[in-house]
């Protein structure tokens, strides 16, 4: 995918929330983003904003990925997958 | 959720074959599971046994968490959380 980090530091600010400051959620329920798999995260993200993910805290994640444009995707996934 | 590791571990033997040996996947759609955190693993599992995810390889996970009874889920998900 290769995203841009730097841009996707800044769009993920909101991430944060759940998924932790540094990509490891302290939220059982919210799993940990970093270090994850790019191209994972970039089909996860497209699949919420797609509707194709439903059932448990799908529509939180639905409506924070309808926010986002595919660049916005591509740049938080290389951000968290960058993350160790 | 506190499933059985052991039980798990025997029961993920599948999971390798996409999420690698040791639950870091060496193919970039699918994700990493090592160290996911044990309740996001059983909704997401649960989620596809339910048809709640579609879309890219959820088709290819449905029939795989079709197979796995809650019991099952539990411990595979206690297994790959406790991966580092």
């Amino acid at each position: 995918a290769g995203g841009d980090i730097a841009a996707g530091k800044a769009k993920a600010a909101v991430c944060a929330a759940c998924h932790g400051a540094a990509g490891i959620s302290a939220i059982p329920m919210y799993p940990n983003l970093a270090g994850q798999k790019e191209m994972y995260l970039v089909n996860a993200l497209k699949a919420y904003k797609a509707g194709q993910r439903t059932g448990g805290m799908a529509p939180v994640m639905a409506g924070q990925a309808m926010a986002l444009s595919d660049a916005d995707i591509n740049n938080v996934a290389a951000y968290f997958s960058s993350l160790k």
